[in-house]
């Protein structure tokens, strides 16, 4: 199964990353762009191959390693 | 309108930072993870409101700026 993973900063949280890209896309001359957030996405595939134990591992994954729970979110999906 | 875009590697391209979460996935117990390729994502909220034109204007984001276009795909989610 293949597991995808959306990593994005909590809100509140700075995302100096996301405002550089706002600001080069201004400077190029995009206009109109009133916020950027930049995350992570993660492809992982497993041999696993029953959804749930998939879902249920990968979010193991994500709590001892992929995402830092304090400052950011994680959302899994499965296919 | 908010843009939602992935950023990944062509297939064939190395990517270390998807070998490293292997390789930590491995160590810390994870067993049965095949392959892990990390890429970007990226949130942009825009005051255009026609969906077609948000499309193209972000289309051209990521070639100008938010993608390497030799090793890099895109995709791109409006809504």
């Amino acid at each position: 199964m293949k597991a995808r993973i959306h990593i994005t900063l909590k809100d509140g949280v700075l995302d100096p990353q996301g405002k550089a890209i706002q600001h080069a896309l201004g400077t190029l001359g995009f206009s109109g762009v009133e916020g950027v957030r930049q995350g992570k996405y993660i492809e992982i595939d497993l041999t696993e191959t029953d959804k749930s134990n998939a879902a249920e591992t990968v979010e193991k994954m994500c709590k001892k390693l992929l995402s830092n729970m304090v400052i950011e979110n994680y959302s899994i999906t499965i296919d």
